[in-house]
């Protein structure tokens, strides 16, 4: 069979709407005619299917339309055994976005079932994506044309970490840190707060009774400014010195942290440092001794509202949480201090 | 005993020399008196083996001198049974420079053994490191004072990939890769260059013969630039059509990826995309044939020689090749394509 262009859409002549879509979920019914996007005509050319568009085969097909980064997409799934539409009005469902390039229907679906398993937004690897634009499944295609597959969450971000801790602890601001001296060890001990600056305080035993015996924790700044925003700690240089502080080292990545890491606290998270996994924090949901503790379950990002991220950052972010089984969740965190969250994970269709 | 600030030295008398020096490595002997820095002051201070320093305990002598993060190195290395001196100018051998804060003897060693285990530099997770400046052995101290210890070396960068290739192969630019159509299967099968268009052209057996029959095969634009410069390639938009697409799409880190791509196929050493793991490559050193491929040995991040890297990216980067048992390298590339080549590994002293 031969097709036409029209605009974007190949049109295909009856009886191709009984060939290709009744029976194997390609284009848009029209009468007993088909129309078709760019992306289908080239893969029922790539098949040999179809003979030809406009006298063009498959290569000349590729080189005059742009298709090839989703065409790979397509493809690949179609081999992987599912039924896929393009996600154009009129074509799928009610709930496309430009966010969207293809509706993907459960195996053993297709277009005439009206459910859907994927919406897939296809990506080169070099493109830049708003990090608020993230949703649903994302196939990026690296530049040697394979395809990773990322699905998009709503995390559910809550924990049941809850201690009863003094007020009014005096701290020492020394340079990016604070130093609080000679504390109840309940702040370190049970509620995670910072870190002991000689180990040999720290009980070995694991009890969650604790040792009444102060000692001496220091904390990051965020930590500090949290404590003393609520008057658990009273730090020399005052709850703005450690703000100031935090700036001066951070700038405005600051604010965003401190307003994560304060929202994860409220909702009963410890955050700690994700250093070690590149990560702004690792966290804890239910933490009740530090000589009992589970391992963290979270590597979260903080990012402002406004970011973009890189698929290649992407996927060195979720490769790592893959590989020390943590969810790796996004905080889009906008001025206000108002957080968006988002966790990413790989995905095989 | 007491000592006295002389400058950023610690002045304690005799017989200091005997009982910090001669017994436990610490300062700088003036004959039986002793001068210390004042991390080594603020670590005998701590363990109470110094009363005061100018009338300063641990805490105002920490609060008075900015030795909190150095300080916490210093422990953690004595904690861990080392002896270390101040890489101070006639403290130590006469090979100190700038970026090195301690000079760590081998366990069991001191100052007056002539043997140095590591020289390890400082740094503030927030601190940023020029990547031309990273060697020896990295101490870096995250927000909440925990510290990762990073070996810097040369790596041997070469490999054993060697094929008789075709001459003049034609290929099509498409967007931002390159599709060689109907060509000689050794460029994939043997020299693994790009990636078949259709999978099932490729060969399942594993066999290092190879079949005769043409196959089409996806180029990234760097591999297209180089097999063009080495006349495998006629590419239909010519190499400076596949360099032009490539500045386009990626700015002068085209350049400086596709130096070292060509420095690495030049020493017989295979580079594919990283993107997987958020790096530019990752290298296989000995390809026979894609049927029989090792794991890739290392992952490459091709980096400006001018490029500042801060702690947290190295951490991911490093900790990512890691878990997945490779090595981590940066590709320092200058303008001329000249390239400076560094491994970093986690390490435990």
């Amino acid at each position: 069979m031969y097709g036409s262009m029209e605009g974007d859409t190949v049109h295909v002549p009856a009886p191709a709407r009984e060939q290709f879509y009744d029976n194997r979920g390609y284009g848009h019914p029209r009468g007993d005619a088909l129309a078709l996007s760019s992306v289908e005509a080239a893969h029922l050319l790539f098949r040999d299917d179809l003979e030809a568009v406009d006298g063009m085969g498959f290569r000349s097909f590729l080189a005059t339309t742009n298709t090839l980064v989703r065409f790979l997409v397509y493809k690949d799934l179609r081999e992987r055994g599912f039924y896929l539409s393009p996600a154009r009005d009129g074509w799928v469902g009610s709930d496309t976005t430009d966010d969207v390039d293809f509706v993907v229907y459960p195996r053993g679906n297709g277009p005439w079932d009206g459910v859907t398993e994927y919406r897939v937004r296809v990506v080169g690897e070099r493109e830049s994506i708003p990090a608020s634009s993230l949703t649903g499944t994302l196939a990026v295609v690296d530049e040697e044309s394979e395809i990773t597959y990322f699905s998009v969450e709503t995390p559910d971000v809550t924990g049941s970490t809850d201690h009863d801790l003094p007020q009014d602890v005096s701290g020492m601001l020394l340079a990016d840190r604070v130093v609080l001296w000679d504390v109840p060890p309940v702040l370190y001990e049970n509620a995670f707060y910072g870190q002991p600056l000689d180990p040999r305080d720290t009980a070995d035993d694991g009890s969650a009774s604790g040792s009444a015996k102060p000692m001496s924790i220091q904390c990051s700044l965020v930590e500090a400014a949290h404590l003393a925003d609520r008057g658990i700690v009273r730090v020399d240089a005052g709850l703005d010195g450690v703000v100031e502080r935090g700036r001066a080292v951070e700038g405005e990545r600051f604010d965003r942290r401190r307003a994560a890491y304060s929202t994860l606290r409220g909702r009963g998270i410890v955050p700690k440092t994700g250093y070690k996994f590149g990560a702004d924090f690792r966290t804890y949901a239910n933490v009740e001794h530090v000589g009992d503790l589970d391992h963290s379950e979270q590597l979260v990002r903080v990012l402002p509202s406004d970011h973009s991220v890189s698929p290649r950052d992407l996927a060195l972010d979720v490769r790592l949480a893959h590989g020390v089984r943590k969810r790796m969740v996004f905080a889009l965190t906008d001025a206000t201090g108002a957080i968006d969250w988002r966790s990413i994970s790989r995905l095989t269709p």
